[in-house]
């Protein structure tokens, strides 16, 4: 298989199809729909996990797991949420297999084992867990419950691609419960914070905060707070979101509790999420056309050192100095690979761990023995220098943590440059057609306008921005007043 | 809801599903054998990911995830494991609902949206990972894959019991593929040596290493390697278990490599697994009637401050001590709660405590203000001792490593005492009804023998010790000639 991906300028989509493949980061399975993720995706994976619930501790949430299966009658139960997602789930109906008696080896339904009442994979799981937290709750000394899992979800999607839409994905889900309208608000808002905080300071992925329309909102929500980045495409990708759930499911599920009064009432929810999606926002920011490009922070792989050498000899004295390197590196926690194949040449690695996006190469030659030096090599700008040996680890580390920033600042500058203030639906349709990116524009408030727009251009609301100021204007398709702009964008 | 366990002697059944609800580990959820684990046994359930996880990646494995789903023609395709799964597995036959006309909010299962192929919700996965294989392997070079995966399975038991037996658990399972006969082989030994090492030196659980029978084998192995531990009330369980699956994987997969020859082969498998059964293992190996214990290594909270005071006064001088403890236990990473409640009494938080299995209680009263002492309890033997506040923090991480070790002697000697060698049919039986535990016995080696005596008695042949000497001897049911004992017992 050929390492050389197609250009980004002549077609972004197959340019993305084919480095997610070719970066061993997933591929397509043989189930309809469903993703096999790499073990060199999954260790990206496994460092968001990690990171991500440290801060959810931190934040006072603990974890736990609840069934993978949802009654049928459990699942109607709040009637938004189950209208949401009733048209796209997995439905399991019976519990048994049996012999194919014409067909010897074959398996076949076997129609005497069909389940009183159907269960449905979960697609979200506020049904299962608010049904649980019926039993849990009782006074308001049981509140708040702060919970999150980390688990599987199954949503029957038509048309999938690599993490950005699969029919089965991994995600965190945090569901908790309040007594109180305000700290579920408060919740809502610190957990959209939380991420905001990842997807920025983690992944390096620049995000607007912001609401959602009534349109575009979780089904079963009050109010949605979201994080939405911009892919180097132009068009803009939902990165997580927090739903303030009001009451909905807590009447749904009759979970009341008793105030210090003695006064029952329904428990105030929130729920939020982030998923293996992140692992797309990932690559369309900071990739380019030579493969994966890897904030320091989720790279599997920091530092890769590379033997360039002619005979066995050379690569010993190469391997000694690698070696101590390797050593210091650890020491500081910087995972660090050492390729001392014998069966590939330097060019063949360096592509390769350009492909994968290790974000710091060092190549050691003889001629760097004589000299004390190394080739240093970063991968997000692809330039190369000599570098003494002495004071190489330190140099390193502070490359590693520059780099970090940097990609951030190039996200940042680019997402910048991509949001666009327009009054007018020609200004509007012309950047969608030319520029791209996000659009700043005043609009009605009404969803009916929003879905004109949707269907005239594909570009959806993608949130009203929390520090969208008041101001006067006209609705950019009716001229009606408005008195804050919300960002458009066309979305994956 | 009172805190008071049935007692072991009374009725042991009862006591473990009390304690494990009481204890706040799990519980029944409104879906059919279907468990909720909640927070406090998630957190013991996340301390043996972790340790399990480092276990994998030192002996150099990665994680990856595969599908939840596997096509019925894809199961079916190794024959033996299709047939040994096919009865208690969930089916996927519909990806859509659909409003009820005849009655408004209730939902149905929209005919129109069935599945072209049923889908399996794996209840393990060989088959959706071998199939995937495939495309991974072509030669010896790519050879070994080393991978694991923690994951959800479901299998549709008929009787659940918490942790024990339930329609979905978590578990790990790893996948590994491999050029030789004998590296997979040693494979499969060292992962259940991992296992063994982690029951007994992370879960302080001691366990007999052993080979399943063909009957007790699993379904698509060649051999099965396992690890067995003895409960309280003296029936035995599976702890874990390894896979030899030799070619039969690869074969119904088309999994071939070609060797450094050139030569076309096919790849030799392991698999193996330990799930939240372990949970199970570790409540019926330690715990008693007041509740549970915990080694030290998988307490979420190793240490309990608890005040014991009058007045707001007495409270503040206690808390000011009681801080500076919790300050010097965090910088030994060793996990500690100052329960400082006011709405609880000291019998009540001992109580709690005590059910909750925390390994060591500290009480701070006024008189050990005066006299510079703490009380010091052990929850393992319930004892408790007065010691000077001088040297307490090291004094008590020295008592924690000699908890964990305490219980792992105290569950050995039970273990051993309750190992009885047997010669006759009618000492067999004897043991079962009034000894119990695991009985050493010569078998004829037949898996008639094996069934007549399981239907005669429920005593299954747990293993055939790695440890068993060759010795002449008879079979206990036939008198036929047999070289080795194996150990029977009745099982979880």
């Amino acid at each position: 298989m050929s390492k050389k991906l197609t250009l980004r300028t002549e077609d972004y989509s197959a340019w993305y199809n084919e480095l997610v493949v070719k970066a061993d980061l997933a591929e397509n399975s043989g189930v309809r729909g469903c993703m096999v993720i790499k073990p060199y995706g999954y260790a990206i994976w496994e460092k968001m996990q990690a990171e991500l619930d440290k801060m959810f501790k931190e934040t006072g949430h603990t974890n736990a797991y609840f069934p993978l299966f949802v009654p049928k009658s459990m699942f109607e139960a709040e009637e938004k949420n189950a209208e949401g997602f009733a048209k796209e789930c997995a439905i399991v109906t019976h519990y048994r297999l049996k012999t194919d008696e014409t067909k010897p080896g074959k398996l076949i339904v076997d129609p005497n084992a069909k389940l009183e009442e159907e269960l449905i994979v979960r697609p979200t799981s506020e049904a299962i867990i608010w049904s649980t937290y019926k039993g849990w709750v009782q006074s308001y000394r049981d509140l708040p419950l702060l919970i999150n899992q980390w688990a599987n979800v199954v949503r029957w999607e038509m048309r999938t691609r690599l993490f950005l839409r699969t029919a089965e994905f991994l995600w965190q889900e945090g569901h908790t419960a309040h007594a109180t309208k305000q700290e579920a608000l408060d919740e809502t808002v610190q957990m959209m914070n939380v991420y905001a905080d990842f997807a920025e300071n983690f992944m390096a992925i620049p995000v607007v905060k912001g609401v959602k329309t009534e349109t575009e909102r979780f089904a079963g929500a009050d109010e949605t707070f979201c994080i939405e980045a911009l892919m180097q495409d132009g068009k803009a990708l939902q990165a997580g979101t927090s739903h303030f759930l009001g009451q909905n499911f807590a009447k749904a599920f009759d979970v009341k509790f008793a105030n210090a009064e003695g006064k029952q009432e329904h428990v105030w929810g929130t729920s939020w999420g982030v998923s293996t999606r992140l692992m797309g926002a990932l690559v369309m920011t900071h990739s380019d056309d030579n493969g994966l490009v890897l904030p320091p922070n989720l790279a599997p792989i920091q530092v890769v050192i590379v033997p360039i050498f002619k005979t066995d000899e050379e690569l010993e004295r190469i391997s000694a100095v690698a070696n101590d390197l390797v050593a210091q590196f650890k020491k500081l926690n910087i995972s660090v690979k050492f390729d001392n194949r014998t069966t590939q040449k330097p060019g063949f690695k360096f592509a390769e761990w350009e492909l994968k996006g290790v974000p710091v190469r060092i190549a050691i030659g003889p001629k760097d023995l004589e000299n004390g030096t190394f080739e240093v090599a970063r991968r997000d700008t692809l330039s190369k220098e000599v570098k003494p040996a002495e004071g190489i680890v330190s140099y390193i580390q502070d490359l590693l943590e520059q780099i970090q920033n940097d990609l951030f600042q190039r996200a940042l500058d680019y997402r910048n440059a991509h949001i666009t203030k327009v009054e007018t639906f020609e200004e509007f349709k012309d950047v969608l057609e030319n520029k791209t990116g996000f659009i700043s524009a005043h609009w009605d408030g009404t969803p009916e306008t929003e879905e004109k727009i949707k269907e005239l251009t594909k570009a959806t609301i993608r949130c009203i921005p929390l520090d969208s100021v008041e101001e006067e204007g006209k609705c950019v398709f009716t001229g009606k007043a408005s008195t804050k702009r919300v960002l458009f964008a066309k979305a994956y």
